[in-house]
């Protein structure tokens, strides 16, 4: 799609914002790491400034769209692994959506006792785990599992280094039923940082997972710590339950008020 | 639940670390913005050196968990609002985790042919609006909405100001059917880190959703801007189709090569 539209010096956006909307239109077709027009180019293309182009593109490399590699110019970044919250899956089925296979290594195996995660769950003790995983050598994820006792115990190490935890527990007998999930974005502390290649307090996507097999047991509690820039989720959701919607928004800040009209007696 | 084990310093783990998982699980536990103990309680209570304090404290900081206030102490970070990801729903609605009404301000509110939004969709032009959700004056969110032409026209800047996008589109006579949702952690690019309170490239969660009404028309499309230590996505997801899983991970790094015993020839 060539947009021809030009850009309207009397709109409400400035310049580089609506130079920046027709800048994600164009990155939203192109191939990840396809190179950028240069700054001369957009400069022609557009008919703005190259301050303007400068704006517009280094909005685009803070947002994480285009990355800049020195001396080689501006890239589109590199395509997000998409995870699809449809249906519990394997964690390390996603990467199939960038066509990569990617590597695992085992950072911590060891058996705990009241580890937070599954203390929470009302459980005592349990296989801690922790997987970071790689492609090309550069890491995307680190997973924390944590296996329940009774399952647990009967994990060895070259099973968990071999293959992803639910293929592990399936050969253990056990018929995976559903998750709950959570999302939220903390800052990487510590070790975490350090193992995915980031500053402490560089914030992650931090997706949580308990699994149920079909007796309604917890099989496993795993925390995913994912770079932000790598990773998308998707889901389809209906409305079969959503009623009417009745809600009217407070105003913020004074209300409005009328002035005394000439004559009228303040 | 009073955790009485002692740390180990026989652990893989340091002691720091291990202190962290304690006030984790700790945390869990206490509403938000309760005063943390201080530095020299948990000294006595852990039995562990003032250092070692600071380093589980700090690497919580970092976490997002606690917040710090100057002169006044350390506290569990406020609580997040929790997102349901089950259904369709107002995104005003979902504040009620928190017990708070939101105030909305409307930012922008104008025609546009060709936004990317939209022209992902197959759609030429619409009504866009950003409304701004703050809770007693602090920001929380910025929604980006996009209504396609044949809804948009029929909307009005004071039924935007009062009520959700949902309520405006069911008062169209349109019945909601189901929405798709994108999940992304994206930096925060000018106007909308000004609007946040953020640094430019702060990385915000970044929900987007496109809502469909029974005749599967796209009836808007809407891009939440959240700010990551605020907010909360749950979901349940069920193991349906979960084939069995079949997947080895490659070793990364040299095989292991076994030594020739004694009095083999090398």
């Amino acid at each position: 799609m060539e947009d021809n539209s030009e850009l309207r010096r009397a709109s409400s956006s400035s310049m580089h914002e609506q130079l920046a909307v027709r800048l994600r239109a164009l990155i939203a077709q192109l191939p990840a790491d396809s190179r950028m027009p240069t700054e001369k180019d957009l400069v022609d293309r557009y008919g703005v400034s190259r301050t303007t182009v400068r704006r517009a593109l280094g909005a685009l490399v803070d947002e994480g769209l285009l990355v800049r590699r020195q001396g080689a110019g501006t890239f589109v970044a590199p395509q997000r692994v998409v995870h699809p919250l449809d249906r519990l899956r394997p964690f390390v089925s996603i990467f199939s959506s960038v066509g990569k296979q990617p590597e695992g290594r085992i950072l911590r195996f060891e058996w705990a006792e009241n580890p937070p995660q599954l203390a929470a769950l009302g459980l005592s003790e349990g296989l801690l785990v922790r997987r970071l995983y790689t492609i090309d050598g550069a890491p995307q994820a680190v997973a924390d599992i944590a296996v329940p006792g009774p399952f647990g115990t009967r994990i060895s190490r070259s099973q968990i280094e071999e293959h992803p935890i639910y293929q592990v527990l399936q050969d253990l007998g056990l018929t995976l039923s559903y998750g709950r999930i959570t999302l939220v974005s903390q800052g990487a502390a510590g070790d975490l940082a350090q193992h995915l290649g980031v500053e402490t307090g560089h914030p992650l996507l931090v997706l949580s997972r308990t699994t149920f097999d079909e007796d309604d047991r917890v099989v496993e509690h795993a925390t995913y710590h994912l770079l932000p820039d790598r990773f998308e989720l998707r889901l389809t959701v209906d409305a079969a339950e959503l009623e009417s919607v009745s809600y009217s928004f407070s105003r913020p800040g004074p209300e409005l008020v009328m002035k005394p009209g000439i004559g009228e007696k303040g």
